[in-house]
């Protein structure tokens, strides 16, 4: 049986000004979304963290099914992948409030030694947060 | 005869990202381009100026004729209307290609004190360079 | 004694996005977030009303005081405060969480035939829905 | 010697808002910025095509060097990676004004039949237009 890991749902209300031409939420604002659910996750899974601890290394994410407006909400999920010396990779996507994937993908986000301007090796406390069981 | 005071002419790209669901550009990006066109309003009269040198401290904008991305970009216009002893009120506007007002308005611009966080009096200097004349 | 009128408070979150390099929500954003307050506004106040029955034609707005992302969230108020042959003031304003006023100012939306492309006079039902006492 | 393949090179204006409260463009944004260049691409490349044509079924960035409003502009890069039956991928990337990569990645474009809401079959003439030697 699968330890549960530290993992995350979070909701992210609409905005009028999220949606484009074509009347659905832009590709673009999805991404600004997601942000929104990376931060929550990582505000309640390493609350000692500063504010730039990570930086987005590299983006992947599925278009799935569009989202209106009327929706007024998507709920966004965010669990932690892959742990690697310097990285971590989060999976993460956005529903609809009748649970239909809007979104799916993954970020890797880079730890980062803000003073250096480089990135850092990831602390074993951070380690053991991220992990399976904690 | 007028004096002819400090003025701009600068243009801004529009964006598919600032058209909303009625297909046309959204109230709230006006603000987001008109922004850029003060910002390069301050840069040219006052080239030493301290990026923080100016808050926004009031807007009034009246919304003349619809903008869409078809038009490819706006022309945005700025000058300085009054000036007050901490303030200065920049008369700005942004105008399609074909010359139509699409928005008008006006600012009020207060200089700001970055060190002490308040409002603070507007140098000699500062005050010459956005009058009339200069 | 005034009669009460029809009024709404609406909580907008934040999002990281908001925020410019200044550490604040930009200017620009809170005519976003003010768009989501009058829209809910319009929905309650106007439920059968279709979404292209108002157009904005002026907002006028005076910023108090800056917002951070700390705030998590900006709760915003309207009432009506005029209503003209085809246009309302829309008197709205948006709070941080501990009371304090973000920005204040006032929207007039022009009633519109979107058939037509042109203004149009507010029916009696409108009127009286927007009225006090309604 | 490979035969030269359809591709573009589109300039992109930044603007203050881009740039979040770390100083520099927002991750988000760079999805905004490739959006232009894509549709410039499409523009260029298939002229006749409706705006509809294709919607965005995934995509893939990686974040290599970090964007300042100094910068002014990014210049954006796009060609077709390769064609499928109902999809192309386009290869995008925007630079520094000194040549620096940005960002790099690509997109996942789905021929979309708008009538019935499905995706559809590439024409000959959209697969001629956007192969190698064209």
């Amino acid at each position: 049986m699968d330890t549960p890991r530290p993992q995350i749902r979070h909701e992210v209300q609409l905005r009028h000004r999220d949606v484009d031409q074509l009347g659905h939420v832009n590709q673009a604002v999805y991404h600004e979304l997601l942000e929104e659910v990376r931060a929550a996750f990582v505000r309640e899974s390493l609350p000692d963290l500063p504010f730039t601890g990570y930086v987005l290394a590299r983006s992947e994410l599925d278009y799935r099914s569009e989202v209106r407006i009327e929706d007024g909400y998507v709920v966004g999920e965010a669990y932690v992948g892959r742990i690697g010396r310097s990285s971590i990779t989060v999976e993460n996507r956005l529903c609809k409030p009748d649970g239909t994937v809007a979104v799916e993908g993954r970020a890797i986000l880079v730890a980062w030694d803000e003073e250096n301007r480089r990135s850092r090796v990831l602390t074993e406390d951070e380690r053991r947060r991220l992990s399976p069981g904690s």
